[in-house]
């Protein structure tokens, strides 16, 4: 039975390396879920020394728009660290604007975790601390997170809040 | 005796939900201090939808400029839960620009949540959490709710932090 | 041997209030390391006023910029106040646009503060709680911040999340 793990923060929280270190508790192998895209050389440079410092017991897929799929044929029961769930759905609002059809994709995703074999570790910002947005888009994408956020924390077994390098248990 | 209880939270943080079952873990009749206005079709569609929502139990006064004034005068000893802080604090600036007479108002709205017969939710965004505001109205407002925040804080019986639908307890 | 305690929080969390409470529970004298810089008149008299309010326990120094340089010649065993690390953060951005420098100094700050004789309360903003600034400047610092919190969290004592003038304590 999955378990699942989710760690939100804010940005320069510390919640990616916090649930790394909390991946690196379950026994190797373990799978990267990459939503970043190298888009280009400074993007590309950031995703390979990211990967060089997860060290060999790790292997990467670069998962910029299907994550959920990609994570419902996953074999094996190694601990899966998801990353981030936030850039996912700015990912999804660029190929398709409706956030509904954005947040059926974050269901689908909570439902293939549940049915994976092992561990499966989301980091996701926070992005609803700060004034209302003037521009409507993204008010549109922090009331999208908010929701995918909520969903998520609902299904999973436990909820960190990272601040400042610390973790929070909400859940 | 009153209680007092406020719900913070950034934007779709499962705020208002949480506060709203708070509510109804007292008996009814409950009422709904509404500060929104239903300024067009999309708005006054959205109200009442929420009112649908909320079912029979529950009356709701709009008082998008008077919630203090209308809760001092509520007979009863119901629930009352008022949502939100914050939009009542930008409707007050729109007739008044004045953020000290905003923070009075604010004053009164806590001695008539003192003084009602029964307990009373009130509902708050969080909205200091950001980069400043390259708009001096935003920075003066997230002043003031801030202000308004602490000052509610400090009067509550207990506060709780809405993350992400999960409740931290602050007091 | 120094105690580092760490006082977090958003705009009008109440953090600065906290933190002088805190410094309070230690014996006089009283040191305040003020980064806010007398610009104009309004801000002259905002300094002049906090310093009449802190009272004649504590002595104030003006550090915009080498707060960690005052700290590390600092005599005595009383506490310190730093208020608050952000702006400095603005204060050296503005001398030197280099965030790795700036990081620097916030390591040597924090070393300070381990040599000094007494304890050391530092008051920093989170800011990473929004979403994404559309200014790359504000994006920058958003990130220098998020940073310099998690270098000084892992090193103080105690940390503390200011809401709304409420403490959570995370470390």
């Amino acid at each position: 039975m999955a378990e699942l793990i989710l760690y939100l923060g804010g940005a320069k929280s510390g919640k990616t390396a916090l649930a790394q270190a909390r991946a690196e508790t379950f026994p190797a192998p373990r799978v990267y879920l990459a939503t970043a895209q190298a888009l280009d050389d400074e993007m590309a440079g950031r995703i390979r020394r990211h990967q060089g410092e997860r060290g060999p017991d790790w292997s990467t897929l670069e998962v910029p728009l299907d994550p959920d799929l990609a994570l419902a044929a996953l074999p094996g029961s190694g601990p899966v660290l998801f990353d981030c769930l936030t850039l996912w759905l700015s990912n999804l609002l660029g190929e398709d604007p409706d956030p509904e059809r954005a947040l059926a994709r974050v269901r689908r995703l909570a439902r293939a975790a549940r049915q994976y074999g092992g561990p499966v570790i989301i980091v996701s910002n926070e992005v609803g601390g700060g004034i209302v947005p003037e521009n409507a888009l993204a008010r549109q994408f922090r009331d999208l997170a908010g929701s995918a956020n909520q969903r998520l924390a609902a299904e999973a077994d436990q909820v960190v809040l990272a601040v400042a390098g610390l973790e929070l248990k909400l859940k």
